[in-house]
């Protein structure tokens, strides 16, 4: 039965479409599926017991501050903590430089609220984050695309990019979802001149930089950034760069807790757009958080999670390396939780998929990361939620369907 | 220093105001400072030890799906939970109809963007709920406004307002936040079937309806709503009515959890919206709030706030009858956290509220609750957050400032 709600939405709903990533996985969902698909972290690394222990401790010792309504910027603590943390491995920041976010999709959303007008362009990698795509279409968005390599995003075609006027910049440095790569730090370099050659700001998205399993950390763009705007290059914030982080792939996502690092007047600005669109994130969870991560806790969790992934990823890559065909070609990440791999050009990878999941095994076709279209013959392989046993069997099917796929040509 | 971020907001972004309500908690923060301004359920009646116990059982037997990311329609055994209660109390629902929210704020935001094109009209009570307002005005919203008497809307004035062709009604029938009034059996009657008449559907926002300290309770809107359109007048929900609650008041709003219920048509539209928001609400707290309530723990608690939640209305308004000047008036709601005091014409409750701090007692000025001016007179004191001796002591004080504020005439 036709509600009057039907015939009563605003014209920015008429072209909302599903996630593609959220519909498959619904297929994906069943147990006897070796899924490659999400994007999850493994659940064996979730510091249960530490949380069990910290909720015990809120609850006992700060219950009625907790439980109750709180302020949209976040929990100070927490905020001193991060500022703290990030001061320590990136640029320097105080609290008041960071707001708390339920999780990191909804720094996007707000960053399209505060900045985008519908025709507005804004540059992206090529793939890039299928979740900012999403944010930012909401606000009629415009892309242009700069095409991603192993060293990420090929700056010597950003220059034309900016000539368009583009509102910001969006950049995944490291271990970027979903190719892998990161962003080499002449290119950061680069980047940063660039940026400031013609006036246009960036948002640095990194879920993932503490995930590093080889290789040397590179600094941020923020701080690279900051370095080449500081007189005496020192690594004081200067505000050009937007950085983005959470704890969801170093606590858990279960708790949808982020954070966004602005300039003071931009996190009031983003302090209202909360306001109005959720009050603030749950105390509960920041007030858990802080007591878990407060005495230092994470540094060494983060070691437990880089060893899980690390060999899930060397297992991934051995079998790849065993059993797919030559054809195909695939990144080797130095960290974080994707891989991406490449068919010949006349190779469709959602054919591919229904062809995989007959076989019980599926991953993220590559062509919705495309803000402009193209990546048909891409895939985005996730190697953190399986176990090495499982990543074993999963990749041998889906070798097995690449072979049968290249054998029977065009898809 | 200017960052390029300054030159770079948003059409939407330029006329975001901090909202009244936030800025006023500054000052009343200070400890000595008694506040009826706040909405703050009363940290007295959080379930602490059902909370433990909750967070302990969710650890130990479900750590791993609830600190994963989830579906972002929100936990099936809490929407499960929500539909049996509302088909028990209210209109018969299901799962489908069902939405998980960060928060009642989060449904009114989405609803905004679901709905609202700039210059659209809404139907809203004057007074109503600002956060509404807040959550609108970013969408480009025009209000028309209905005024509230003790029972609720005036819905004589609804015809005219409807004739202008708005896009929904939004009503708080129960305890209205800030008047604290409650619509009458027979104007919810008179508003369903104007509502049919004109083919306007409804927005009913019902945090407060368990907590009611006296009377009979009265049938929702979506009850009589859809009563009035099913042929044999059963409570099968017909969709016209879109109804929002929350656990906030229930049990503790700084869990962030509240729910929408609306055609399962809406729900999918709502559902791509929280996807491109914020993925979905903390699963942790969807589990923990469900291993609280799942035996019927919440009709045993909802007593102990009804006492608890009386008395402090009952104190607050045997004090304000000893110690108000008898130029003001009151409303004496039936449930709910707030009441509202009218002053002579010629009062401002701003220029009262600034002698009031100083006197050490807070309350909102009732001008931002008007959607079209008006109601520079008013008042909206919460009778929920302080306790009976503190509110004795608050409306003291309260009593000099206005005996004052009249002495002295026009502030």
């Amino acid at each position: 039965m036709k509600t009057p709600w039907e015939y009563r939405y605003a014209h920015r709903t008429q072209k909302m479409g599903s996630s593609v990533i959220r519909e498959l996985l619904k297929f994906t969902e069943k147990p006897d599926i070796i899924s490659f698909a999400g994007g999850l972290p493994a659940p064996e690394v979730f510091p249960l017991k530490e949380f069990q222990a910290a909720c015990n401790i809120v609850l006992e010792t700060q219950g009625a501050q907790a439980l109750q309504y709180s302020t949209t910027e976040g929990y100070l603590p927490l905020r001193e903590m991060i500022a703290r943390h990030n001061s320590r491995f990136s640029v320097h920041v105080t609290a008041d430089n960071i707001m708390i976010t339920s999780g990191s999709q909804q720094a996007l959303d707000f960053i399209g609220r505060l900045f985008i007008n519908r025709g507005d362009y804004v540059v992206v990698e090529s793939p890039t984050y299928l979740g900012a795509l999403q944010a930012w279409n909401a606000y009629g968005a415009q892309y242009i695309s700069v095409p991603v390599d192993e060293h990420g995003m090929i700056v010597d075609q950003l220059e034309e990019a900016l000539r368009f006027g583009p509102k910001f910049i969006y950049v995944l440095p490291n271990f970027q979802n979903p190719s892998g790569c990161t962003l080499s730090l002449e290119r950061r370099m680069q980047l940063v001149e660039l940026a400031d050659k013609y006036g246009v700001p960036i948002i640095e998205d990194d879920p993932y930089g503490q995930l590093r399993y080889e290789g040397e950390h590179i600094p941020s763009v923020a701080t690279l950034d900051s370095r080449y705007r500081n007189e005496d290059c020192n690594d004081e914030y200067t505000g050009n760069v937007i950085y983005l982080s959470t704890f969801s792939k170093l606590l858990a996502p279960g708790l949808r807790l982020a954070w966004v690092i602005a300039p003071p007047q931009v996190i009031r600005k983003l302090v209202m757009t909360k306001q109005a669109a959720d009050l603030h994130t749950s105390s509960f969870n920041q007030h858990v958080a802080y007591e878990v991560a407060k005495n230092g806790f994470l540094d060494e969790h983060v070691k437990v999670i880089r060893a899980t992934y690390k060999e899930r990823r060397d297992t991934m890559l051995e079998m790849m390396e065993e059993v797919f065909p030559s054809e195909v070609s695939w990144t080797k990440p130095q960290g974080g939780m994707f891989l991406w791999g490449m068919m010949p050009e006349n190779v469709d990878a959602a054919d591919v998929l229904k062809v995989a999941i007959e076989r019980k095994v599926a991953f993220v076709p590559g062509a919705a990361f495309h803000a402009n279209g193209g990546g048909a013959n891409t895939m985005r392989i996730n190697f953190s939620y399986s176990r090495p046993e499982t990543i074993r069997e999963g990749i041998s099917r889906l070798g097995v369907t690449l072979k049968e796929a290249l054998k029977n040509g065009k898809h």
